[in-house]
């Protein structure tokens, strides 16, 4: 028989949306940050411009699915993040890919200057911001999780000493 | 009695919509262009992220409603445009509003920036954008109205003359 | 014998021009949209810079060659399509190509920022823009005519039904 | 006699910073905010550059002071959030205050562009960055508070309802 | 009776013309510089989207009637330097105006980034740069005119003994 | 015997300088256009900042050595165009090199942002510049050289008929 | 009779120089900030482009007449920290001067991005950038004079006591 | 037995720190530079966002340790020399790595930026930065060095002796 704390465990709790496959090579970062912190999460292709109408009922339907917070990336006139924060009070945090033409600087503008009353939980322009979109995910579950924030702590006292142990550079 | 073609005259074949009350001081001047014109519209707020169902809805009834372009104007974080353009097949203008903090560029960016499938045709920020906006319609409208194309034809040649007449400046 | 309303399909109603033939690599994406669209078109090379007076002329002409809507894409100091929309009141639309050295943010200011009187419809940088002004170009033929605006809904859908289809990213 | 549950109503759980005085007129927006959701939060100025170690200190000791959620809002160089950040593992909230001179572009890149490791949730420049601020703050707290998030959607919903209300624009 | 040497002196060598009368306050200052320098001149109001044909026209007689140098003003997406600067192998000085949008970068960018085949001598943004382009007009016919270089040398002596006699500066 | 007129014609008219040897695959290209066009020109490397007084005694003499005028090529923290036009009143043409980090905006910037007093004529960034910084030194050579102004007509005419006879491009 | 030490210590080690008069609003943050700290200084107008003899004298002979740093402010296209720094091994401080054009951005980039071999310390834009200048020219000085390096250290935790001084912000 | 000035000598007196092992690549150049003109150095990995204490600990001891001007690069939200900057009175150079997203633009101003009472002496973005903080180093020490300072200016004299004998370019 299957504990039921054990179910509910593996019943994801970070939804991690994105609007194209070809993000996936940035937003994998993100998912590979919450398996390491083992939070249960799913990953879908959910576009704010090829299915707008998916993208609403997704947002509708997160926090009564369980759904705690939502990373959601895109790039260019990245309307993914904003639009999906509006059809939700669940927090969303809106990683830039980094778009062929501008760099991303489209993406992160697109996705930061929001106005106020809708706000997006914004991250660094590519890698690193879908690695930290997964951390900071976790860092709002660790608000209310102490063994969460213990895990969090001790990964970055981990890292810490890496750096500590790096030592004197090659003169 | 009303005379129906007259009637149908006053149906709006324009919607020009804002994210805000605040946007009216720009998207005014694209329904001024528009009354110049004599080509029928609405003006209306709505909003991506304070409305974004009654977004949707009005994108998706527009076409029925005998709409035939839209113009959205926004700032900021700029998704209205290209959300309502994601729902519907009707071309959508874009008005990028000058924002407070990065004078508009990221308005122009969030708008302009649509990756292929979603279209948003975009004008310059501010003023200038807002009234062209309204031209840009009529020009649509006009592929198959030559008496529309006619009187921008003749709005052109006047504006022509008139700098024509300027003349020498004073040394 | 070649029946004519066929003959008149065959007439291109859109002008796709272009400042250089290595404008070509973008701009075969908008020719690839219309011919998958159905919408005849023309291809040629204009230069506002090395032919301004055959730019002149092909504006100038366009409207009693039945042409409706004019794509115009070119870079850097990119004035193809703001001089070609000063010479016609057919809509324009303006694809901003990528650029070497500011990676288009040239192209893109050059063309969108259009003084008030004379727009342009300003598409998203290089290829998703070029792709997106053969898109947009049908959207305004579909005003009024119902047929592509079908076709255009249906390419919609096909679209939103594979993004649909991807279902849940691999953990 | 004090209820203790309205004590503990009283203890703080977000703490908003700010690297000087000057930032108050801007980081008000956050407070106000967090007053209308019935936040309770404390204001101090905390500067990274001023004051480094009493910064360290502030984040070190936040968590166990019942600090859930941190505020932080600088300008320019701006490296109070991100500092902040490196010091807990609560989530930390950046606000890019608008600079005199680049008008807030250093401050957004500054806060926004942390390396793999310390997220920062970075919102937009200026006053509707720290109105989304306290917003934000609110939400990570709803995520396990059934009653604030209620108020969250009951706020929206006001919104809503007033934008709604703003019927058709004068013609 | 008027000595045919000075009748000559009258007739304008530099042609300076702005899109615009509102260009006006920032073209005089070239006109100022010419005055200044006891250079021909001639000012008008050419638009490159509003009069094409007239702007055509103006650089394809300026060499027949005794131009050698034209000066071209404009702002946003400025087309007139390059457009005019296609029409004429005189050597073309274009005035990047303060644009109310995007302070000037957009008219800089559309007037310097010119593809190879037709360049335009660019200036600085705005009254620096439209003094300047005065200045380097006639530098260009001081090329072959001694007594217009002594007289620029002059100026710039003057000028840098001012500075020089500006003393040190009090504590 | 060699015959004065011929020698004359040897002796250079145009200086083209650069900061560094790796601006030469740059600058070549004003070079490539000054041999097409037949204008006699020396290539140097002069650098403002390794060599101050060299350029400064080259900027100071070219006057007297028969240059007419001179074309500094540079990258990055451009000051070579803008310190030799201040120690000479010969038109001085500045091509903004491509730097590594900033794409040549940094060049662009320092180069075309003079004060009012002392102009430098900008050109494009990068190779197009370099081309285009031969063409207009030969534009400014010919203001008074009938027979220059009719070999760049002449260019720009064949030039003309190659993209005119482009003819349709592939559907 | 003045005593020997008391006359060294009024011998400028710090030149300030600014390349325009305009620049003294700026520019004297800086001295104000040396004389707060003690430190002899001279403040003078050098003009990289008005006056570039006199400014490379005032390079050459800085370091025999005792100066030890060189603050250099100014604005646009930004030569003068630069090209002073070409001309001694003092090290040199550039000071980007808020421009009216481009706020700066412009002069930031003529003052940093020095190619290897001549640096320039370049600080912030504008008057944080002035004071900061004269910090770091006592900073440097303060590398061999404990004294100094002590008021240095006073300075700052006398602020650090103000801003911790500050207390709760009002709610 | 070793002599005591000797070793005195081999005392680092300049500190290179960096973000992350992955800007050796690029703050090696500072240590070459150094190396050349003898000036003894450390090298070393020290984080402001993994390893806050540590970093604040090495620039606490720096002065005690003889440490007597500190170079310090990072990139994108570079924290690490306005952080150490913060801790200690001593000169802090900031070398900007390039980023991977925005090329360093993020670098840049998130170190040149400082507010007023904390400078950073900042340099050029990547690897020409780096070379010229280790030579600001020595420009710095230089002050009070004239052995270092002879050096400077030998090196100086031969790299100027280089580009000048480079000589007239290929026509």
């Amino acid at each position: 028989m299957v504990k039921e704390s054990e179910a509910r465990l593996e019943m994801p709790v970070v939804g991690v949306i994105m609007g194209s496959t070809s993000d996936w090579d940035t937003m994998k970062k993100a998912c590979e940050m919450l398996e390491e912190l083992e939070v249960p999460y799913e990953a879908k292709v959910v576009s704010a411009h090829r299915t707008p109408d998916e993208m609403f009922r997704y947002a509708e339907a997160a926090v009564d699915r369980g759904i705690r917070v939502i990373i959601a990336g895109a790039g260019g006139a990245a309307h993914l993040p904003g639009m999906v924060a509006a059809k939700t009070v669940l927090p969303v945090i809106g990683v830039p890919v980094k778009s062929s033409t501008l760099n991303g600087l489209d993406s992160l503008l697109s996705i930061v200057q929001m106005p106020a009353g809708v706000p997006v939980a914004t991250v660094a322009i590519g890698h690193a911001g879908a690695t930290n979109a997964g951390l900071l995910a976790a860092q709002m579950l660790g608000m209310t999780d102490e063994r969460l924030r213990a895990r969090l702590a001790e990964r970055r006292e981990l890292i810490r000493q890496q750096v500590a142990d790096t030592g004197e550079l090659p003169r």
